[in-house]
């Protein structure tokens, strides 16, 4: 089953605690977001401007990604555990 | 009797927790919303850009969809319950 | 006596609550919005972009329509009740 | 002594009960407004969109005009009671 | 010694309350706002539209406006106080 | 060393007590805002429109201006202080 | 490992309070901000304007900048502290 987000919405998977680890990345809390680590797993088509001009989208499926928690949806799909964002909500890519 | 949305607006219809169950869609509740699966029943016409341009709406009669619960106004029309959204509030199609 | 309101407003009669149970609509109360019935007796000319071009109305007089409660001004002219309310806070026209 | 309003502002001389009843409007007071019925008595020019375009103004000295209460600003000149408010706080016309 | 306001901002000059008894100006305060009769003493070039179009001043040195009172920076000039406001805080011209 | 300010940003100086009662200017303090007196040393590019034009600054190093307190950001380099504010928050040149 | 900022987004090492003494910057709290001096270790590609035209970067990799405290969301990667800022949390680049 696959989720399709609208507009210039993004599908992330959140990397488990182990895997952050051995990336390397540690994400601390601020008192305002609490950041996290995730994988692309599908991208929506893009907003339009005001003229109905696409904006194309940032990130591809597969990118990891540093996401602000505090935003999105939580949901869980074939037993897996998804969030779908806005791709504003995203601050980075990981290399 | 039909009821037509106006603007950018969709007419959904909750899906019964079987059918959820049975699609392998289930949804968590965070803090700030509770999304819901939906099936769309009727699709108005679009919004308009400031410039009187019409955007094309996203969604079409018979997709299944993820909502933020905390939207649109529950109508119950025939004895069968129906939500209005705002298209924004339709964060994913399922597939 | 006419009440002809300005921009894009719209005034609107409440259906009697008979009424509404003959017609099949029986709307439920969100913690947000209570959702009403009724038949539209006034249009406005409609409101103008920041171009200044006029965007035409989407509704007309016999109408009828939801709304969402709590917005609008309600108004009383020989002994019956309006509402006076913005076309973006009419959801649906019903047929 | 004349009060000419500045942008698309309006001056309005409140009606007095007695002339309410006769013309038949009735005002009921709802938790958010409490409109006012009120004639105009000087109209300013008119407020200028983003471009420096003039928007016409849509009501003229002599309308009786229907107003939210809570806006607007009161003013007595000459022992008279005035009320200035916006354009767009005046709901409709009654003729 | 002059002060010259930037951008859209008026430096105004509040009328003693004699000289507003003599000019049949009586103000009344709203829970809103406490209008004031002022004095234009000096008028900024204008503001720019978004298209860097500038947008001419409505008032000149010399009129007499009714401004809200709870706007403004109050300012003490060679022992006398003056007001610099944002045009879009004087409501009328009185003539 | 220099602080070179980014976009519309201006870098003030206080004027000292002296400076300014000799000056003449003496500023009372409302609820809402505590203006200062302060001389303008570095001037950021200037922002840009949404079209990307970019829209010249109005003030200039040297300048003596009115500034709103409360915004801005104090910062003190070779044991001199400044603060960084927006240009919007000058509020006039005293000359 | 790389960090990569999304549109108009910035990645910035704070600089250590040695550092800032020799560099002559002390930075004083006010009520509102507590600004801080960082160097740019990453620049995003810019953000782009409603009708798609791309705003250019203002800062570059190795300007030592003042950032509001406040904003930013922090991140660790490889043991070493980063922010992560939007550019207009950039006050001034320092020289």
């Amino acid at each position: 089953m696959n989720i399709k987000p609208l507009g210039d919405r993004v599908v992330v998977k959140l990397v488990e605690a182990e895997e952050k680890t051995k990336a390397g990345i540690f994400l601390t809390a601020s008192a305002q977001e609490k950041p996290q680590v995730a994988e692309v797993v599908a991208v929506g088509p893009g907003a339009h401007t005001d003229e109905g001009k696409l904006i194309p989208m940032e990130v591809k499926v597969g990118d990891k990604v540093i996401t602000s928690k505090y935003s999105g949806t939580e949901v869980k799909v074939d037993g897996v555990e998804y969030t779908i964002v806005k791709q504003s909500d995203i601050l980075a890519v990981v290399e």
